[in-house]
């Protein structure tokens, strides 16, 4: 596995000296996927868990839904391809039809795109956590990123109950992080219903879209979320709860998952 | 013009005080940019300077090269539609071309991408800035960025001369905030190449190249850039400063346009 970052000569300036160091620099690798023997997309990452990173990705896209629809991946780390063999049909020609139309972004309402707005539907779990909880969990968090001390270059995202970590995804790339979540679980066969995204970067409507699609009912993010990502998140019946750091949250929306 | 933010009624706890509230929340709006009557792109962005936003997307990707390429451009806030009449052929079919196979990423070596490679030289510009002179950059920017004090939502881009901030843009998208210096420089005719780009936010890839197509020779961040970056970087002859906060900052590449 290749390492997350490099250690490279740099000039260090602190007020008035000069000096030639080395310091560690995050790594960013293009990984294009291949599906059923077409390029299908590239992305920028982290080159760690680049199958669980693929798979989650595919996941969000709609392409996997079932464990029953991967027939293969394979990493080709060296040379940045994976290649995955999967039941796709309509999906991949959405995907397709989608990015030429709306890449990088999204369309224009609320719901902007028909294909999202198809495969989301209301979460309903009733879990609940406590603020308390919460702290301890971003506590942990932060115990956990070492990569960013060392480079502060990467966002992370973690999967938890309302008292553990249970997964941990660093990637210089906020979409990835989650989508790393997402294709472990998928391979692992983890329940993500009754689980908590804590999440180090800010909750953008393309974040709460992942969430959505991963049915997960509470993200918890020590940044803000945006007015779209909010108005989502209410329809969605997603609770939102950014700037959780030290003894400090706001609830955005559906508050009575946290028992305050 | 729209509001860059939206007071939303929240519930705020603090260690065992649970207070509802109203907090304002960063916009986050999908615009599509329609390029002689076909959809072109959907961008997520903040509501500002919209038409800079779409200039500089469409310099950034290679479509509009000269003034005289630029027809018409009309903006519909409301529906958040951007129509363009412009002189594209050519670099049109690239963009779709690209996005098609590299959406949202980019290839797989230094330089990825054919067409990014082809519209990219070294930088050969002489400017020298000191270090003092970024502090004061770096400082002026900060207190300028009023919005992500209010909202914690947002990055932010200026163009400098060694001694003053000339432009500023704030946007929720790293690479919108570039990109609307990139717009309203083409529109008003800035010269480019003798300036420094000052930034909130990582200096991934991406950024890279739309500073490198911009032709500015100096990067300043007070966050952290990639390994790629700096390997795109010492290519292009771009000095990339890190880290740039207090009286601290680390020169990644071409230091001999640091004054040290």
């Amino acid at each position: 596995m290749s390492k997350n970052y490099l250690s490279l000569p740099i000039t260090r300036v602190v007020k008035n000296k000069v000096s030639q160091e080395n310091d560690n620099v995050v790594q960013e690798v293009p990984i294009t996927i291949f599906l059923n023997d077409k390029e299908f997309v590239t992305l920028l990452c982290s080159p760690q868990y680049l199958k669980e990173l693929a798979v989650g990705f595919l996941c969000s896209e709609g392409i996997l839904l079932d464990p029953s629809d991967l027939y293969h991946l394979s990493v080709n780390e060296e040379e940045g391809i994976i290649n995955v063999r999967a039941a796709a049909g309509q999906a991949e020609k959405q995907f397709m039809k989608r990015y030429i139309t709306s890449c990088c972004g999204r369309g224009r309402s609320s719901f902007y795109f028909i294909n999202d707005a198809r495969s989301m539907s209301k979460v309903n779990n009733s879990i609940r956590i406590t603020p308390q909880q919460i702290w301890k969990l971003t506590t942990k968090l932060e115990e956990k990123s070492a990569l960013f001390r060392q480079t502060g270059g990467v966002h992370n995202a973690a999967l938890c109950t309302p008292d553990e970590v249970i997964l941990f995804f660093e990637d210089i790339g906020r979409h990835n992080a989650v989508d790393k979540i997402n294709g472990y679980c998928f391979l692992n066969n983890i329940e993500l219903q009754d689980k908590i995204m804590v999440f180090s970067g800010r909750i953008s409507s393309e974040i709460l879209i992942k969430v959505a699609k991963m049915k997960i009912p509470i993200i918890v993010s020590r940044s803000a979320p945006t007015v779209l990502a909010v108005n989502m998140a209410k329809e969605l019946g997603i609770t939102v709860v950014g700037f959780a750091r030290g003894n400090r949250l706001n609830i955005y929306t559906n508050p009575q998952r946290i028992a305050v």
